[in-house]
């Protein structure tokens, strides 16, 4: 998507309203309109990068060094029993917006929102064969 | 849970073995053992805090400032169509183990892992009231 067609840009710009939650001159944090759950917040670098491994390090380290006070905020707010925080990358992980964002979702006992994932075991050597490969690909 | 039987805990001090894909002064990645999908990898800082709201900015910052490396190397290992990342805070968002910890979960199209959330629209003046009250609680 082009960068002038990208609503998270423009909300950025200030050409389309958000309710802003947080805001400093490297990250902007906003409520979902579409939310999970009330207070659903997104926290965004107002730098544009699609996903998350294309953010710069210093980027993320800055955007991430927030996240903890908007969570807590949040959290305080809403008075939630937990509250999750998800960057979801690519169509196949459910990203929409092609602008890098985490989801700050306050979660309550018995919600129903988040059912826990099937998880498995490796069968065996396939683990060690897999962080093998995970290591040799860190640049 | 205290330090001592705390299993991330014991993971760096080296008391435990885990498949590390990632090590440095601040931050280890090592696989689930439980995984959700294959290269399921959890990153943490090496200095234990149970939540991420409970995290110093610079904690969260040095450590995410690494999250776009792993996550590259997952990708490019496991070749995934996308991933999720993912911190759960509290037992009602899903966080078992209290040490805060960011999964990357790697995604293939149609690998049903990740049904999309239901959410929902906020009635009229509803989202203002929210976003006032996280703003007021900002520290």
């Amino acid at each position: 998507m082009a960068e002038q067609d990208c609503i998270f840009s423009k909300i950025v710009k200030g050409e389309i309203p958000a309710q802003k939650v947080y805001e400093d001159e490297a990250v902007l944090a906003f409520l979902d309109i579409n939310p999970i759950s009330d207070g659903h917040t997104l926290v965004i670098p107002k730098q544009k990068y699609e996903k998350l491994d294309e953010c710069p390090a210093e980027v993320l380290g800055q955007l991430a060094s927030k996240l903890g006070k908007i969570a807590q905020a949040v959290a305080a707010a809403t008075g939630c029993d937990g509250y999750n925080v998800l960057c979801n990358n690519g169509r196949a992980a459910g990203q929409l917006i092609d602008y890098v964002h985490f989801h700050i979702i306050p979660r309550n006992e018995g919600d129903g929102v988040f059912h826990r994932w099937p998880h498995f075991q490796y069968p065996t050597g396939k683990i060690e064969e897999i962080a093998a490969k995970i290591r040799e690909n860190i640049k």
